[in-house]
């Protein structure tokens, strides 16, 4: 079967699923999606792209931004790394403060959410209060697409009922694993998490993962080919918050996912995938996404195990 | 051995214990304590009172205050606690974040912090802002001291430095268990935690918990004698943090400490104590006040029990 | 009102009650047992004695041995004890291993399943295997009734089913908290707490806990004044696993329930009082004994506070 | 650089680190290991292999049986494993009591030991109490070496010393999930870990895993594809205990370790490697075994990332 001949049978096999699963709703213009939204982008590392659905419509990225904050920090800094976030998969739902306490203040991976924030203290120290504007650069020569830009409506809803983040940032300030003020951590972290994009250009955005850090198309080296793979490896134990071991057992394939319904994945050496379903499963997955994405490793073959 | 006796024999018995323990650090203005401090105050009942020591030196009365706002909580909202605030011990220590995970921003009792911070917030949506000042009034009632103050040095830098107490209400708020603005309400609670008093004045601002709520000696009422006999039973059951069932099994009495180095204790029908050593164990109580308290029931033969 | 009064407005009080709440299951023996069955008495100091309802019916006293193992505990080995099981609330089910993991085998009280199985140790490296036959006379001694036996039905039952506390026991040997063999231990844990009564044997069997230690009506001495203040104040702390809070604060005494349905409790100096009815709420507390104590406490003013 | 070059240098490289960790002792059999022993083999799918050091020194492989007894679980059972055992990351150590009282007694995963021992239950119901023996045969035939055998000394030791087992069987039998009894369960998972093997034999019996299920030598079919994938998944995710995200970030091959100092590790399509080395580091993997891999992948380029 070729690509779009397996996104088509994809779209049929899914649409029966749509009506299930539940649009975040904890700020207001999340909980506007359409449930029966679906769109899926294959970018081929050979310059090659297929898609389907509304592939041209934005939604925000929330989540999928942690990829792009630990690349960067992951470059800039990683030796210092150490101590502040650790690699391993938590066990635990996406913003859980037990873990945290009893691990005192150090996070389990940088893809939860007190992980992300240890990263966004990281951004702020070196970019200062404008870290986001970095973040959302490098987000955009990720994806060779330079009009990607930051809801800050999104990012405003965030920061007013961001209690839960709050408390997390907080937690780690008293343990010393936050060294700027918490206001402007969240800052950046809540503006990095507002990036919209669609799945055309999400896809193109990890390409570069699927190739050892380089952009085959336009050559940029984004990343260093061993970092490349650590943040495939990352993405593969704890892309999926606690969901991420059912997620490489039936899918087996690096991928990360965000609130707003997106995920990205990768088949290292020949593809990066996105697809965008904004209902979400009990872990806070896209529902219907994760379906596409198993169906997608069932038609072409490709998993990395 | 008459009470004035045992309050020597008690200061010659503990001597040896100074330089044990440690003063709390986390703000300046507690770390100045002096180590070597100490005084006891017994209020009887029949208005006699007994003192030994610097009991007419101020310290910060801290978590001690958490008996008045509650004193102030259960008349006022006595049916509206239920479904806030709990009773129990909590078998953790005073700031931990994990039961209240787990238990949905319920905390277990008032005497812990997150408790407080819900009692904090019960007291601003009716007091308003300055709900700090009607407790410090009704603090000035009970001890029937009106030149008593908060001290707002201490105020200011518990607000800057208390990430934890912020992560607490941020995490209760997440679960809707906090009404007003985080500010509001920990400029209340920190407010309430730093008014400063001498043992003779604390021993007498519980005296009315040793006579069912009546203070013996103005005759006003403070407090329902049922209310009186639960505080008794909660500061008895969670008065010290995860000390409070050795406090019990060793003390025998209702009391309450606070990291300022104060403890109160209550002999119902006879005498509220107040005693004060700002070196603390590490549960985060007085470790000489701890002991006086043990000397003074083994002396005296005052338990509950 | 006079006591004899007092238990009967009681049972009209609670009558409305039966049928709510739930009699144990997980064995025959306990499953069997009539939800409508009520009793309750009181055995002064004085040597007066009241009782109502069906207070010749013995039942199985479960937990409430543990009142009994831990006073035997105290007078043989008080020094040992430290280190081996401590006296604070635990804030959690009477069987929760989750604690007891953290806290590396060491229970927190005496009153929690896993206390009790410590203290069972203790008691079978002292007495051998036939610890269980000691306690057993102890506890009559305590009643000054020496036809009271062990149910060695429910006995075996317990053994048969009792895979929580096998784990518990197992989960505190790997600690090195058990000494002998897990079978010995669970051996003398299980009779223990398969010894039969009724409610006026019961109330008679703590009546030297009202007494600094001494049989009133006897003259014997069990226990010593120090360690008959030390089993109250644990039986105040942790009498009632996570509902002891709750107790202290709504009824104020002394007490210890077991899931058989019984709960005894302690007015110093005045009275010790028995009580039965097999349902149990949530936390495994009889539930009609309960409130039926709570009324004791308001029409007689008896309250430790 | 060949393999044979590159098994090489890996020995010259983990030289110096010899003398760190420690061997496991809690039972004789393992403590006797010698901390200097180092073997390391390669089966690549064409039939080479290539080995170095002591690598026809059998060993005890402990968890790795986990394996091969999940493998047997798969293919036996496949959808009644759904509800009695998930596929998650545990975020805990491997024995770790506190995650399965918390989740109502169903494990994480297969390869920590209450997930494990779920599966050696479902063995038992299935294959009688000679379970274990079926285990071997399938292990045999994995290796294509029927002289394999399992060491009996090891599995009586573990029986007696298992404490911490027993804790966890008994736990999950009282949540309902083991059905046979806790000795016929723990005989049959003992005797799975005491099996006895080296690095050639350990190298060959996992190869199917790099040729979708099929031994590429003898062509014998032991697993489907698909299953053979998710193995593979699991080993990702779990294979390492709470070490298993930072193996995947570092080494990025699938791969089992065992107390005994082995470790097994996957490159899909190309080969199977088994290192030895029986000092652990704190998370009970080998380390040396360990920084082998890890220096196998950086020489080799060889992963799945």
């Amino acid at each position: 079967m070729d690509y779009q001949s397996i996104l088509e049978k994809i779209r049929a096999d899914v649409t029966p699923l749509f009506g299930q699963g539940k649009v975040a709703t904890y700020i207001p213009a999340l909980a506007s999606a359409d449930p029966y939204d679906f769109a899926m982008s294959l970018q081929l590392v050979n310059g090659e792209s297929y898609h389907i659905g509304s592939c041209e419509k934005t939604f925000s990225i929330q989540s999928i931004s942690k990829v792009f904050m630990y690349e960067m920090a992951l470059s800039l800094f990683e030796a210092s790394l150490i101590g502040r976030v650790n690699v391993e998969p938590s066990g635990n739902p996406f913003n859980s403060l037990i873990q945290l306490e009893y691990e005192k203040g150090i996070p389990r991976n940088p893809f939860i959410n007190p992980g992300a924030i240890v990263i966004a203290d990281m951004l702020t120290s070196h970019f200062g209060n404008n870290a986001y504007d970095t973040i959302l650069h490098y987000f955009q020569n990720c994806s060779n697409n330079f009009s990607i830009d930051i809801d800050t409506e999104i990012a405003s809803s965030e920061l007013e009922s961001g209690y839960r983040n709050y408390a997390l940032a907080n937690l780690m300030k008293s343990f010393g694993n936050i060294k700027n003020p918490i206001d402007d951590v969240l800052h950046t972290y809540f503006n990095a998490c507002s990036i919209r994009a669609n799945t055309v250009c999400l896809a193109r955005s990890v390409l570069h993962l699927a190739n050892q850090g380089i952009d085959p198309i336009t050559n940029n080296t984004l990343l260093c080919g061993e970092h490349s793979k650590r943040i495939n490896a990352l993405m593969l134990t704890c892309g999926h918050y606690d969901a991420s071991g059912e997620f490489a057992y039936k899918i087996g394939l690096p991928g990360k996912s965000g609130v707003g319904g997106g995920i990205v994945a990768i088949v290292p050496d020949i593809m990066s995938i996105a697809v965008y379903s904004p209902a979400l499963n009990h872990h806070g997955n896209s529902l219907i996404g994760t379906k596409a994405l198993e169906l997608f490793t069932r038609y072409s073959g490709h998993t990395i195990f």
